[in-house]
């Protein structure tokens, strides 16, 4: 995949107060491969864990898929309607992540990997010190800030977008065939508004959610 | 709070490269009002599972409060060099979460809110029928989306930063005294780098994290 940047109107900071939750999608417009492209790019640089970025992104235009995708989630238009579909699964194989990381920050050359030995060794230490039933909470967790960027992103770039946690994870698993340590956790829909007012935006308000120190 | 939006240099995705986790903060260097500001506004305005926002941030500025964080946090010596720390605390009290959502979206009218009620009997069915020990992990992961948009309000700033889940979160709780029903999650150190070179950016390529389908 080549990354072009598409052509942008205002910064992301300028865009918070219009992004919300798109319930209406246009089902005749489709994103562009640039609009899509930067969305993904911002989910791939995105931060981590120790970087081991222990998810995948399953991204949905067939409308078949999309079909089956929409039954085995209530039902909801957006399934459907949305040009895009961001199936974000996590993971759990950390021990092989682990692995795989340190190839790609050697460039699978032994020497360097040998000197990055200490640090593979902490970050080993830190997975094996977890409880097992922490490891997809915190795969979990990691896979949110990917959904963040995401989010950044498709608002950067005035593209309507809907987060989505109401589906049958277990069905949408066997609909895109994911392997065993791998489980879709949540789904952002992307693409065009028809028009319809957006539900108007409730925000807490700064004393309820912060506290200085 | 007033939100006076600050001068920016680029769009957050342009600055996806420069970003990097800070481990070396210029403790000298203060973070402007206006930039804390804008930084804590992406973090209201993030999105939520029905926009519940089941989180407090603790927004720390105080050396003596950071140097205890600090012995709670491994000796990490971003805790006390960053200019200012979010602590991010999830909140397990979501049926009280509810009917504060509902007062803010109804502005205390009881009408409005009455008209509100299949949508509050909806999100409260949701909750009610999600598991006990799913409360906080659900919490967790709405989190990390305002974390991700904290992030992202960094980067475009220029404002270097670095989440970081290494610490006591007891330890945490007790020294920033939060009620029993937040629990401390993740920091996001904020401030500026002293200059050290930072540690070249690993991340996973494309075809390793997406399917397309």
């Amino acid at each position: 995949m080549v990354f072009n940047h598409p052509e942008m109107s205002k910064p992301f900071l300028e865009q918070l107060n219009w992004r919300h939750a798109e319930k209406n999608f246009d089902a005749e417009k489709t994103l562009e491969d640039a609009q899509l492209n930067a969305i993904l790019e911002a989910t791939r640089m995105s931060p981590s864990s120790f970087g081991i970025q222990p998810y995948h992104v399953y991204v949905v235009s067939d409308a078949s898929v999309k079909t089956k995708l929409r039954a085995a989630a209530y039902d909801q238009a957006q399934f459907t309607d949305a040009s895009c579909l961001l199936v974000f699964a996590s993971r759990t194989d950390h021990m092989k992540r682990v692995d795989q990381y340190f190839e790609y920050a050697s460039d699978g050359d032994a020497e360097t990997r040998e000197k990055l030995k200490g640090y593979e060794d902490m970050m080993r230490g830190f997975i094996q010190n977890m409880p097992q039933e922490a490891w997809k909470p915190w795969a979990d967790r990691q896979t949110y800030i990917a959904l963040g960027f995401a989010l950044a992103a498709a608002a950067e770039l005035e593209v309507q977008s809907c987060p989505m946690e109401g589906f049958d994870t277990k069905q949408f698993d066997e609909i895109l065939g994911l392997p065993e340590h791998m489980k879709s956790v949540v789904v952002l829909s992307l693409g065009y508004s028809d028009g319809s007012p957006a539900r108007s935006k409730v925000r807490f308000p700064e004393d309820d959610l912060f506290t200085h120190v």
